[in-house]
């Protein structure tokens, strides 16, 4: 079984710390990374989002040589998920599809926690076109900037904590989707601190790739 | 990972086909079987699914001590869905739910191949429930009985596989769903005479209900 | 008219209000109540409904025997609706149901105050569920516990008002429908604190239920 | 109680037969029938539906001073039932939208038996307008015209028949609604031909209009 | 090119406004503006909108005999949009629609701005009804009378401004609608207080208009 | 006023013929024509509506140089649609966008008839995911291939004028959409075979993004 997760922006760091949460979520996988260079440093908004897809379509017949089982775009707005299923030779899942299917599949209501309010209509927008909203109680920007997620800390964690008893008393939320990759880091720090089920894209794309690619589709 | 399938009508026969099929789907977990003793011999239309649930829910508190991972519900219908979801101490699966959600985590337009027309209102009425029907084309009673369906042959499969021919060029679909527990065992020889993916929820219940089960969610 | 409302909780003191409720909107039907005894004592959340159901299902044979021309399922979620009208030998209604499609009928944009907010997702879902979605502008819980609203008094009274007339305000409804069977002796005197049109799924359930049994249909 | 048919159009010998078809089906009330003289003589499209409001808003004032407990609209495309809802002094229902919610409040799967195709269109209009789309399985156009139906006779009989078959066959119907008041005095003949549940617009909103106007709301 | 413009109310100075903005908007045509004189002096909610309708649709045998290529109703409550349209020779806009066409034919998420809570139901139920709800992100009431806002001035300049202000910041807007025919004149100088895009009906309509009618639809 | 073509795929005849239909539309303008070189010779279903991406994608910077102040993507299925959107200095609209707003600003009723069967869920899927649907009533394939359509001939017309009269009496169309920018040139002659409206999208787009680009938003 080989995952390859491909990063949407050009920060080899990022990359980096996606393949560790995958391997990790699927130990029992070989699991490669690799990097849109050229591409934006971070994917911010739609615009940035267009500009990654050409070098993510340039990737497929690098990813149909290395013999890819499935492929994963790691980034949380599913950048050029449409386009990229319909070139490649092997399932493409996206990071943000796989946690809405592992909340719909669990039949838990959720509320998406992601970082700037510029990402909330990109993340409700994939969530309603692909019907993933019957259960979606919210999308809830925390206002840190992706970076700042991604360094974690105290008061990272507090914020988010924070944003998930929100969508647990408000939103009536039985569950938290970490709607951002420099999130996954962090999970089993969050799942201490709510009583909401935690669900990470990194990790649920790595089960529910592997669960694909083995069933006999 | 122990996965334990609840049929919930009262055949012993049709348990133990599932089983059979949800072990070699995933031989490296431990696959239980129980039978809804008491229940109607088969589910067919909303009135034996009604009459199914107290069976289904009576089982919850041996199948917490029998240290069940996950069930799956072992019937198209997903009867008792929602109740068993709520009621339960580990993740409930559909296979219906399972076979939606395969193909729409890999993005494919999809038809259900049923049994009698009886079934096609129920099946539509899970598929818009759960919001998936973004990507249905249709759900197309065969016209053959559970019965006859499970007894399989060469005239069942060719009239199964004259509906999959009609969903790829009426329906415009890309895969084809298995809309019968008792189609499982057909999937390979049906395979053989379509274009189509074909997906079967039986296989793909177990598939996903171990990833699941793995996640810490 | 023989009108069977079936309390799906176990506590006989709010069967006992429901008849009253229901003998005063309908002086001309015989009105029959009859308790889920081994259910919860209140239906509070999913899972109470879950336990519920096995019990409504089993008095089905007892309701036909009793003559009854419609039964009334009296509790705001509806618990067990789907699957008691499939099973039963005449039409069945939920209090909740009751009162949607009156302001439906009505034309009216109606608001749903409720108890706790642990019981907002339930009703939303059977709103939606059901299509009475286009004039709903909102669940809102009073978190008012079931047993304290029963007990009424001016503290109750006061807090539902106050909710009324956010209702009114910011959800710019046209009336309040009482999202709790345990609200309907309350109904006269809310009505007197707001300008909104108030609808109780009691008393909207006794008379839509004679009406449909009078029906030929 | 005083109820008031308004027939859009200004056929008197069409608002006699409604009228008279009302008072069978609530022989306790006082029913009047007002016809809109002016109007088009039928409601055969939008077009006619258009030319008719001006004249419907015109007998407001009447209605008022008639003393009506409750207005019925007396076509099935519920001609202006928006505009008249809000300009009337008691609450006003269309014979569509009461056969709809007889459907919907009976939880039964319904398909509507109209008289040309130039009413489809207006028809599925109003039913996913007001949310009544949820058990509709579809519209179905029976080739004859207004006046044909009215008529009656085997042969009308014969081809209606016909329809509900299809709609229970093909549709997977368990109700059919009469979708023309023109059919309302067909409904006993056209019942003893089919196993569907048979709903007639012009019966359910006598005893729905009676039943809203007897709640305290 | 010959616009009309039908004011439903009967403010001839409203109407002089009206027709003063779209002669800017399109001046190679000519605009006439026609008031519905007998009408209420101002649309305020529903009730407003129906007296209006009969006045709107007596117009139209004069608009033919005017050779109007196209007709605008100029009130951001479409009054009577769906009969106009069938009764009409020529195509009928209305500028609530007209705006928000605009907005989805450039992909923009949009907020409306109006002016009092009681048209926040008849624009939001507009929206839905036409299907421009992808990319509405609210209806904002700013409190403002509608004779207010056509009044202008630094006050209300700063109300509304306010409001875009949320429109971007909570709504994630990237437009924002004028949300009343009175707002049309206070356009430069509210586009010069915010960084959304500005859209008036007004002028989306004076410019679809005329795109309609010279195509050889 | 400077119209920019954007031509998908790779074949110069085809963006020369859009490029004529497109200055007899709007003769007023400059239309430009440009064609995606290294792109697919025709775009046939959504595997090359992916390879023509980051060709299009590419040709941004240019277009701000030329001058552009609107852009239309020349295809019908809108490839790329939201991807330029983002990236665009200037308005970007699509032809099969164009056509679907153009319809129901006139409140028509449409079916779309296009080439071959692979396009319809493409167009379906577009249609739905910006709330064109509301008067969509079917997306019919012809079974002509592009090529074919394109070179025209009374064999063509008689093809698509009967696939239009099934859009009149089955779908109850009041409205043709041409869903192919090699339909174009035929207009004139299908319309003359039809009762129906007809709407082609090379023309709407050239009117709309016109009208666009002249307002101030």
């Amino acid at each position: 079984m080989k995952l390859l997760y491909l990063n949407p922006n050009s920060s080899v760091h990022m990359t980096d710390g996606i393949v560790a949460v995958a391997r990790q979520a699927l130990p029992e996988a070989e699991i490669l990374g690799w990097t849109n260079h050229g591409a934006p440093p971070a994917i911010q908004g739609p615009e940035d989002g267009a500009a990654a897809i050409p070098g993510l379509l340039a990737q497929l017949p690098a990813a149909r040589e290395a013999g890819a089982d499935a492929i994963v775009i790691a980034c949380f707005d599913d950048v050029g998920l449409d386009q990229m299923r319909v070139a490649s030779h092997c399932p493409v899942l996206g990071i943000g599809q796989s946690a809405f299917a592992t909340a719909t599949l669990l039949g838990l209501r959720y509320s998406v926690i992601t970082t700037l309010a510029v990402s909330v209509p990109v993340i409700e927008g994939n969530i309603r076109a692909s019907g993933y909203d019957t259960l979606c109680r919210g999308v809830r920007p925390s206002g840190l900037p992706v970076l700042t997620v991604e360094a974690g800390g105290e008061e990272v964690c507090q914020r988010l904590a924070d944003e998930m008893r929100q969508a647990r008393d408000h939103d009536q939320a039985q569950a938290a989707i970490l709607g951002c990759a420099g999130m996954a880091g962090l999970k089993a720090e969050l799942a201490r601190r709510t009583t909401l089920q935690v669900i990470d894209g990194v990790e649920a794309s790595a089960r529910l790739a592997a669960a694909l690619a083995q069933m006999a589709v």
